[in-house]
């Protein structure tokens, strides 16, 4: 078990019509305006827009709309968030939708309390000191970004997908109705499905140091995640399936997950963000790409937890068989598990490799040894879906 | 999935030598005197008592000591702590012990914060307004009390064992090395396990509402404390054994294993908490005293979650079966499962039923379903250790 520390402060409201106390909890936490984000008119539809807007109304919450969030939230669009921020002197911000908005509210949420432009952020060339406080409500299970600490922003000039982390940007309240979530497409569903599954399984994969508590806590969520999938794509509107799916993508990465392991690192995101950015793809069908051929090219450097993995998720009894039954499973569901699934031609193997090592490689300190012929060699290994 | 909210501010750091840090943890939250609370000799023993003097000395932080707080934390020593509190004016208390020493450091700051006698806040005639921050140092996993708003404290003029709840009391900081657990004894081990145990089941079997999720969580810490236990009765100074075991201690009742499940109460706990104050036993020889026998006497009132107990931790095909197995474990360790190993007669059955029915059972509205003649059915389950 190695040392760690943990710290979650979001508070959880989880349940059917929850999202209506969302003024009589920013009023309980002395909030008097906040810069209202939104994406695209999913939530207008849903009837969910004008829940919020009462809902604020009655609390005498004043807001200022920053809608038109695109699904890979662009640098533009935050720097606008945090302009609208500013002038309007918000002191919180409200984000209501999937992990985009919540990503882009955290962002604008750090922009806003800082003199610098917030890209410096995501190069790390500057700690985050302050940030006004974010509240979510959330209408797509995938990120975990309602509970966590982090925010994932592109940068469409620098074709650059890069990440921000701080105590900060936990959201301070995160409202979680299963049921914003009925709408949510089975295309959309999958994607989320392999996101969620690929927050808990970077860690134990790559671990040093592998603790059974956290492999157990690991092997539990994923199985949930397989489980509730299967029913959702079923019955969109079966709540307890979208109930438990939401809060296991919530777990995935809200760090317990990750307590007690050495060595952990997010490859698979790291190669994933490249093909988001190079190709504006859904980022869970960038992953389900990407997981199967990194796994089939790194099991024999932690055999005994692929093995685990193998025999604890599928009942199978070796690492390769266990890799091709979730591969399968990605299929099953409808997510890409090629380049060719997703559109990419092998020409563009040198440009992704070259642009995985030179952005993100680097900056999470992972081009030892993750080289360009390194990340060649496993995106040969997603060239087709019956490569492996 | 039944609607719920979590929260839960507690920041842990956990690691070997973690503790020295405690004087800067402190100045760096802007303590400056704390009432250092702990318990008997033992602390001095392992040369804790000198490294966090040594840390609060190195950052300037003053202290008054409050030694002496008993195995089952007695209120007129709480009383006494919060009169030291206020006298000297502390602003925070730092706790450092097992969770009984975290429990009455939580009473006392509580105490120290009213005007009113602390005692008034366990009958919950009074909500908890107000507290002092809680820093805490764990010496003996079980109670999970480093994680989360509850206090358990016994009037050993009227023998009532009650709790406290509230967000105030979460400790700010508690600070997790497991190797200073490796001085508790193979019996205090044992007691702590079957701890850590009762507090994810007992809403697993009494749950109206049971989510696959939970169960999966619940199951994970069950098989992660008895396999570290064994590993630990072994050899007591396994660092990785007791690592995981006292984060599964931590998980087991930091709310995470609850949160979905509706129904779920806390039966056990509450005639245990009897037993304690009758027989002033260790808490967790009291849980293994009633657990089997509970379990015997509601087994049929959820067959599915008591079936799928038996066969995901023992791989066992019955509830009555599975039962068995956990009994059989109990002893296994060395914790009590009957009256009789505990030294309680038959003739004071009567008796302790109705110390449960008039304190416990009222208080958490538990009287309903728990008369005293239902009290009495499962006391006499436990009356001997062949009975089942």
């Amino acid at each position: 078990m190695h040392d760690f520390e943990f710290y979650n402060p979001t508070k959880i409201i989880f349940g059917k019509g929850k999202e209506n106390l969302i003024g009589k909890v920013l009023k309980d936490c002395g909030i008097k305006k906040v810069l209202f984000v939104y994406g695209q008119s999913s939530i207008k539809k849903i009837g969910l827009y004008d829940r919020v807007i009462s809902s604020l109304n009655e609390n005498g919450i004043q807001w200022v709309e920053h809608g038109g969030v695109k699904p890979n939230p662009v640098l533009s669009h935050t720097r606008e968030g945090i302009e609208k921020a500013k002038k309007e002197k918000v002191d919180a911000i409200l984000a209501v939708g999937g992990g985009s908005v919540l990503d882009e509210g955290k962002a604008i949420a750090v922009g806003a309390k800082s003199d610098v432009d917030v890209w410096e952020y995501f190069h790390r060339d500057k700690g985050i000191t302050d940030a006004l406080p974010v509240f979510t409500i959330l209408t797509l299970a995938a990120t975990g970004s309602e509970m966590n600490g982090y925010a994932v922003i592109t940068n469409e000039e620098t074709q650059e997908k890069l990440s921000i982390g701080s105590e900060l940007i936990y959201p301070k309240v995160s409202i979680l109705n299963p049921e914003l979530t009925f709408t949510v497409s089975k295309e959309y569903h999958a994607y989320a499905a392999v996101d969620a599954i690929a927050h808990t399984i970077e860690w134990y994969f790559t671990c040093t140091v592998c603790p059974n508590l956290e492999n157990r806590l690991v092997e539990s969520i994923v199985k949930t995640v397989m489980e509730t999938t299967e029913k959702i794509l079923q019955n969109p509107t079966d709540y307890d399936a979208r109930a438990e799916f939401m809060w296991a993508a919530t777990l995935a990465l809200n760090g317990i997950t990750r307590t007690g392991y050495a060595g952990g690192v997010y490859v698979n995101h790291m190669i994933a963000h490249s093909l988001g950015a190079l190709y504006d793809l859904p980022h869970g069908a960038c992953l389900s790409i990407v997981i199967p051929a990194w796994m089939w090219w790194y099991k024999d450097k932690n055999r005994k937890q692929f093995d685990r993995f193998a025999k604890e998720v599928f009942n199978l009894p070796t690492a390769e068989e266990g890799i091709k039954a979730l591969k399968n499973w990605f299929s099953k569901v409808g997510a890409p598990v090629s380049l060719q699934d997703g559109k990419i031609p092998s020409s563009d193997i040198d440009k992704i490799a070259n642009h995985v090592y030179n952005t993100t490689a680097k900056l999470w300190g992972l081009d030892k040894i993750y080289t360009v012929d390194k990340i060649k060699e496993i995106l040969y290994l997603a060239l087709r879906s019956n490569t492996l």
